[in-house]
């Protein structure tokens, strides 16, 4: 048993952790939203919510707005939940020293 | 400003979380203790704590005791302050969601 076991390898990227903040408290977010909360490029922002969504923890929705494509996240049952187990994790490791 | 900003990429990982989480509480801490700790390859948590020394967070010390060699690590003021910023940024982060 080590002392980071618990912390999981799909959140352990600061933009995996910025997509599941803003997806677990809103019903979903905009590719557009996410890029701006964020301040990534498209490229990184993509890889990072396929392997969330590859690991079941957000799905994607595609559609047009008017004659627009639109991309939107949101995150399923089990994300949130694994999201929350992360969550206790790190503050588990880090309360262990403030 | 993004939401992810003040999050520290010099410890986004967990393997780094964990030796800095040991560092902080801990006036050292040996090789042997942080492999055992947090259940990595020797290859692995030399990698990492190579980064952080090269960003000034920890620092090596190399001595014989009796005649085999022991390799020990030790935060820096810089690392302990820049890690609770990192930690303040992690919980500022996950606080808007719990």
């Amino acid at each position: 048993m080590s002392i980071i076991d618990n912390i999981n390898k799909a959140f352990d990227h600061r933009v995996r952790l910025g997509i599941m903040s803003v997806l677990v408290v809103n019903e979903y977010a905009d590719f557009r939203k996410l890029k701006e909360l964020l301040d990534v490029t498209d490229g990184n922002l993509a890889s990072h919510a396929r392997a969330l969504e590859q690991a079941g923890y957000i799905t994607v929705q595609k559609q047009f707005i008017g004659r627009k494509p639109n991309t939107r996240y949101m995150a399923t049952t089990q994300g949130k939940n694994a999201f929350q187990d992360h969550i206790d994790a790190l503050e588990a490791l880090i309360r262990k020293n403030t």
